[in-house]
């Protein structure tokens, strides 16, 4: 029998449905390669010409900006989604509304060498990443014009992945938040509001408690597939400690939290063909206190990964319902991502 | 520069970024086939016995059912993503929420011909496909378990087409309303509580006034490329008289929505190499009236279909905001779409 399971955070249904099932390793096949890489890649050590000038780099030895010698580098996107000169100019056309596409579109070099998935990354080297993460992003909440960054990685084409295979994540700083982080607001906010307590901090307790659907349990985070997720092996990263603000994450936990990233994404790689992924970090916006109806964002909210591995396609059903037909069950999933031997 | 568009019902922003463009004509290429499709086709004349037995059939001359002499059949999914039989049996799991996946799941087989896409059938084949979709959620309508009925159609592997490329469409009727619907709903009731209007009759109005994103005015119908489209080409197709409930559509309106629907899918189709695409009915839920919080339903809503070509890449951005990147402007798209000759 199908079930039907609501995400207790933005109240999503997902019909968890089993009867056109494979077996879990067999989700992992034949993806789309995409078009043939770009070469010479323009990420490369050395290749630093190619890109637009560097926002942010790590040099341990103080090479020159834009030039060799570097652990990472941030550079704005060569086709960037919004633009960060001008203002925004909020107006109406009629029923509409429209503003400038004022923002920031930033791309994180993640290591000079030439690999692809951040899964191959050393744990340090992932360290590096998170810490430059939250550096732009506190130089970013310094524009007043932005309210929101949405860290994401889109890895392997179906993915949205580029014809640029190195490993390398993306920075979009908006100046409207987005949708689905203010349904997490609001979810969360209508449960503490109700219960006084915060539903991830709830969550966290009833996975921990028993822990089928747990991935990976370490010092300060745990791996879990959603109860309700929206596709096979969709992965969430949480900080057990409650915590509004991914970018206020103390330095002493950003070591497990590179350490659980990396050893999931290795699971996902060696366990299911290297499949075509993206992440997602879900944040408290900017300003949060003054915010009005999130108010009591910094009790209620609790930040979090999002890992969703593209092994499905999406069709008419969801996009008419918002709601997803997921072909595995989560403790499948788990169990399946607990075994694998990374 | 970019700019930042908002859909007026729902709220989602959506960036309409041409950097890195393309012109309209480039984006109807290289669509992934998929696996080999399946012979014989169980959906063709003579092959009945391959599917389920049939729930709904025309039969001019009356030919025994689940044989051949039928102009079109409905028929249950053979993997069907929730079950008829049982009760809902709704539950709690702690934080989380739960039942039974109980519903319908039907496949309309649009035609006897081995003929893939709908764009190809004769407009009054059309008809009859929209007649069947009325009868078929009016039928399902009495089931006091079920809430909603969407109907959709997944043409092409990227789409979530399958491996028999027989035109056909879906209906799938949930026990719960779907969230994507409820959004519409909560938005055009905000919309009519201040102004009392119905936000979609402005919309047209708005649209035929100034008909920049107008794909095709006919008598009854329009054709629109949204203000705020998520994908390239989108186009909606909307009644010109106010009705929130689809299955109310007279019957001597239905041919002229079977004429624009058919010239919508034939331009696609010859302007962009026949890509793959889905669409969506949206229409109120059952039982509106006693629906509580969308009490003014009749005044406030109103049915239409979203037709969505699958011609970008949904990537980590979109998963993680809600929002969309769409790389062609709503104005272009329309203008590319009114010059096809289909």
């Amino acid at each position: 029998m199908p079930e039907l399971r609501k995400d207790p955070i933005v109240g999503r249904w997902v019909i968890i449905s089993t009867e056109r099932a494979k077996r879990p390793d067999q989700f992992g096949a034949n993806f789309d390669p995409g078009p043939q890489e770009l070469t010479p890649c323009p990420f490369c050590e050395g290749n630093e010409s190619q890109t637009p000038k560097e926002i942010f780099s790590l040099r341990p030895k103080q090479a020159p900006a834009n030039s060799p010698g570097w652990e990472l580098r941030v550079v704005p996107s060569i086709g960037p989604f919004l633009r960060i000169e001008g203002s925004l100019d909020r107006r109406g056309k009629g029923v509409y509304d429209l503003t400038n596409g004022i923002g920031a579109h930033e791309v994180v070099i993640e290591t000079s060498q030439h690999i692809s998935n951040m899964a191959d990354l050393p744990q340090e080297q992932i360290l590096k990443v998170i810490n430059c993460y939250i550096d732009r992003i506190n130089d970013l909440e310094r524009d007043k014009r932005f309210k929101y960054v949405l860290v994401f990685k889109n890895y392997g084409w179906t993915a949205g992945g580029s014809m640029i295979k190195h490993a390398k994540s993306q920075l979009i700083a908006t100046p409207v938040n987005p949708k689905r982080v203010k349904e997490e607001l609001a979810g969360a906010k209508q449960y503490f509001d109700f219960h006084e307590r915060c539903i991830f901090c709830d969550l966290i307790k009833q996975e921990l408690d028993s822990p089928e659907r747990v991935v990976l349990d370490i010092d300060g985070f745990i791996a879990v597939v959603p109860f309700a997720p929206r596709f096979p092996f969709e992965t969430w990263i949480l900080p057990k400690k409650h915590s509004c603000d991914f970018a206020a994450l103390e330095n002493q936990n950003r070591g497990n939290l590179a350490e659980i990233l990396r050893r999931v994404l290795l699971k996902l790689k060696t366990g299911l063909n290297d499949p075509p992924y993206n992440y997602v970090i879900h944040s408290a916006p900017f300003r949060r206190a003054k915010a009005g109806y999130w108010k009591s964002i910094d009790q209620d909210y609790h930040w979090h990964i999002e890992i969703i591995p593209r092994l499905t396609r999406v069709a008419g059903f969801e996009w008419g319902t918002g709601f997803y037909i997921c072909p595995l069950s989560p403790e499948d999933a788990a169990k399946f991502l607990r075994e694998v031997n990374a």
